[in-house]
């Protein structure tokens, strides 16, 4: 067993939820503190947040919601039938990490498809599209993607394009699970509008991008919104004082904070990687292409640093060596960064590495 | 029609959930947000608030969800397979206005039963009572009780054990939905754990009485608590940042702020009931146990008050009259009750009254 | 306790199940029994049922499954989505004897009504309109009627064709459980289209009328049936080896077994109906409408012949006394009918009648 | 395109579902159709088929249900939680051929795992072992083999004994699907109760061998079997006039004519893929060890016999060739299978076989 390396600033990479709240999302909550207002979202914030939400994006409609998963069920909710199915990546948060839901709140069978990078293609649906009209089987309805996914990666404008073609002559609709879009938007330098422009219905997550806790749900296609508020209420998402979710939204998005710590965690991801990059014995798993940096390295070089910068090991690749992910958040500092890869490069030059 | 009357302090009587969130829970949020924690709820401030609702209600575990529909249908969860059925009022929260999320989200059969004030009492329990045993008949498993009620009334302690000690000897489980638990407390003056007591599981609301959005599940029964955070998760109220409902509950448990702020909201309602009392016209409709005043008035007055007052209209009665719900809140003042009594009085004198 | 009185044809008036097969149905059966056909419904006997069905009701699609309960269910699947509710009487089959299989596998709400007889109205249905397009309340979308209903009595075609047009006017799908639809059927005079016309969807008992085990669903509003072959699959309905629910139905519906069968029950039922009305101490509890004989006599009358009989005890009404069920079937006899008629009479002209 | 080849005898290989009902069970249907008998299970042919399936079986329990997919719900949904997964094959009728009614119906997440021959080993089980007691998983509770399996092949005791130990050991309850478990007790040469006793809980097929339609559910674990009774009504599968199910499986279990059934349409894959094994330019694509016969061949000749023998084009290999799947059932002759053995060589003669 390695000695401990201690973390000097204490920033955990462990996952973007571990950061706190950002300044502008605890004025924005605080200035919603005024009086009474009307509840269920009924309130002039609350329609200045779906607003600004629907102008950045093109929705049709947006809809808070509480959690991510909540956001991706309920999302989901307006696209499906019972006898319907979504298409999604086995690695997908969704599949994986939900506890079921999906199959338990919605019944939808999930059809998953293992992927190199989290990342479907249209090859990889086309591969799902069996038994379409025949009686016995569950009927792709859904693709399901993430970005960023599960993985770090995140689609091209022209790879989201193609699958979004190929949805539309298939008679398949897109759900995006957009928990850390923000980063996605901040890595390809585009607008909002042209992420979310290929999806039918996704997620703009919050939480992990500073908010306290919101997600919303953008409905690009307009004739699945009209039954949303009823699906929101009914799987519990409905805030009473909806004001608290809303003025997260807009402390987000005034001034284009979201955009900017996303940039800032994306910045601190690059310059992780980079570091690692000139250390020997580590190596990137996956492209960095957001705020996930996931690497290779000795289980036991990994094991003595996670639980001082909080790392998760991600899956175990054999050989003595494992895959850890470290996210950094928008308020991770270059001294942060500095600290964790001197610890990696620290640690690492003194382990004798495996031979191949 | 009638003019106008004018709502001097704007203070609304729709809703406890129209004001807003107390001093307490904004600066227990703000304290809460210093740097990084780990997520879902192992952190320091988590464990917290859990121990600190035990210790003061007595039970073997707490959860923390995201708003009543979801502390309802959660805990509920905890109860039920398949085929047992809830016995409800048919006035409750639960069957009337969660959008059917116990039928779709448990799958539960809520066995209604009509009452005259909201409460349930062993012999209207015993009356579905039919069928059990019966394979096509879904089981009665569960009672759910509201504490308030849906209808501002409230069960005294002899009338919940009476209860408590019927299910007992019919193999009936019980479920108390707190959303107002703390009005309930204040107005018994009895503490917390007695109420609890009587449940096997219950939520204790803390959205309605000066939190941001939390509601705790406790589970009194600990053979129901093994699986329960399964159940959360799957039921899409896991909090990420957990740390921030876990803030307000502190924020609120700490000082008695949760009490406090609930006798508060009953002496305004108590205030309010005594200055209809002495104004013709208008006539309590229900027991005024909390912070809930139903009142039976000509509802030409009614529509001329609501606007500005925003309380709701609740049911029609005949001749011309109905039913309006009044509600008061941790910040109401003496200020506001008196005039909305003032403009009520002022309306009702000079208004014709109906001859019955 | 009164003695035994013995059954002298030992038939069961206890259901219209009890009965066996008839003879037409156990012959179609054998003649379908020759040599391969293929599968879960495409074949030739398959195609002809499903042709006669909609030829005599005018629907635009029949599917067949096991039983009355997954007719209900399925039936009501082609109807509602999640947040959508069904009104119903509180006596309605669907509610009391199906195990919450509506709510638990559709996920549906069912808004019970109570009537004075089984039959809703209009005037009924309209008292459950509250909350249309409140996002707090479940959506009423399905008006549920039994034809005949659960207590014996049978809708007349004005009575549908009023709820049918209120229905309409108010954006309501009807669905009609069939179960005895062939004995409403006998008993209006009409043809099955004028009835199956009066809803969007509804069953057509078979087991209950001679078959050994199928029932019709069928689909009048041609745009809900797209997807019912999917429904049905789903919910575990689709027999393989189709042909033999296939050659009960046209077992059946060749020369009018089915109507034939409903008139001899319902003849039955009328002759019992007539006995019991010269008897002292037992007064019909319901119009006698189609094959159920509800009646009202002592309980230890009851009791002294249900063993034999095996007739059901549907309720109590006080005073001793209670409410039976008596079911006749295809095969009652006369001699059947006249045994019990006797045994009724013989037991009821020696017990000293209460003082009411 | 190829001519046709004529079927001389008509036998379809299709399915053994293709396949009518045997004599013995027509005779005890009619033998059955005596008189009434109490409905829903409450008479004594009833009682006797559960008695003769418990006897031969070792089972707790039996419960008679309406087909397979049924059987695999019903089955299952005594065994999981709302937060509990299955592991089972990704070629598993379960997951492949039920329209997601697991999902739908018991809302169970099916943990899939690709398999070489459609069976399960402890090694593949342990790999879908992760985020054990982690909320954010599904917890796996049950594994899902099918005897015999969809791709035709049969656990050997032993190693259904090696999977019931690592289960046991791991906290895992198994349900086996049994679709054609008669086929798999004539292929190992053992007893029902040897096989059974592998499982918690299983289905055991009829209609496949030689039933009109019915299929028995056997709780195993006694503990499992409690509320068996509201599970089968609620997910609609209790059959009013029981009698006609049960008298099935009478019919079956008498004279060991299911077994015998079994052992004739074993034989004739046996002697079907004897036949194969002469036969240039066709190869068994996986073991023959039950009734069905699942081969290679060139897509062409498999098209062109298609038609006339109605076998299943079960999956694509590459360079023009696929695997088609050929069945046998209990009326499958030496002449229907030498016929088709006939075509094939007659047609793979004649082609000329691809360069590999």
């Amino acid at each position: 067993m390695l000695g401990q390396v201690t973390n000097p600033t204490g920033k955990s990479f462990g996952s973007d939820n571990h950061a706190g709240v950002h300044p502008a999302v605890m004025a924005a909550l605080a200035a919603a503190n005024t009086g009474d207002v009307v509840a269920y979202g009924d309130d002039e914030l609350s329609r200045r947040a779906e607003q600004m939400l629907c102008a950045a994006s093109g929705a049709a409609r947006a809809l808070l919601v509480f959690n991510g998963t909540a956001a991706n069920v309920t999302g989901l909710s307006l696209m499906l039938r019972p006898f319907e199915a979504v298409i999604c990546a086995d690695t997908s948060h969704l599949n994986v990490d939900e506890c079921g839901a999906a199959e338990s709140i919605l019944g939808s069978k999930l059809l998953t498809v293992p992927t190199p990078d989290g990342k479907l293609t249209p090859d990889l649906i086309a591969g799902r599209l069996v038994g379409r009209g025949d009686e016995h089987r569950a009927q792709p309805r859904v693709v399901q993607l993430a970005q960023l996914t599960e993985l770090g990666t995140c689609y091209s404008l022209p790879e989201l394009r193609a699958i979004r073609d190929f949805c539309r002559e298939n008679g398949l609709l897109i759900y995006i699970d957009g928990a850390r879009l923000a980063n996605a938007v901040a890595h390809l330098g585009c607008s909002l509008a042209e992420l979310a422009g290929c999806a039918d219905v996704l997620s703009f997550g919050g939480t992990k991008n500073g908010a306290l806790g919101v997600e919303a749900i953008l409905v690009m296609t307009g004739s699945l919104a009209g039954n949303a508020l009823f699906h929101r209420k009914q799987l519990m998402q409905l805030s009473s004082k909806m004001r608290f979710l809303s003025a997260q939204i807009v402390g987000l998005l005034e001034d284009d904070v979201w955009l900017k710590n996303a940039e800032q965690a994306n910045a601190m991801a690059r310059r992780l990687s980079n570091a690692i990059a000139g250390i020997p014995g580590i190596d990137l798993a996956y492209a960095m292409e957001g705020n996930g940096v996931f690497a290779e390295l000795h289980r036991d070089v990994a094991e003595s640093l996670q639980e001082d910068w909080r790392f998760h090991v991600w899956s175990a690749t054999g050989n003595g060596r494992c895959v850890v992910r470290m996210m950094t958040a928008f308020d991770t500092t270059e001294a942060d960064v500095d600290a964790l890869a001197g610890g990696l490069r620290d640690r690492l030059i003194h382990v004798k590495q495996p031979t191949a």
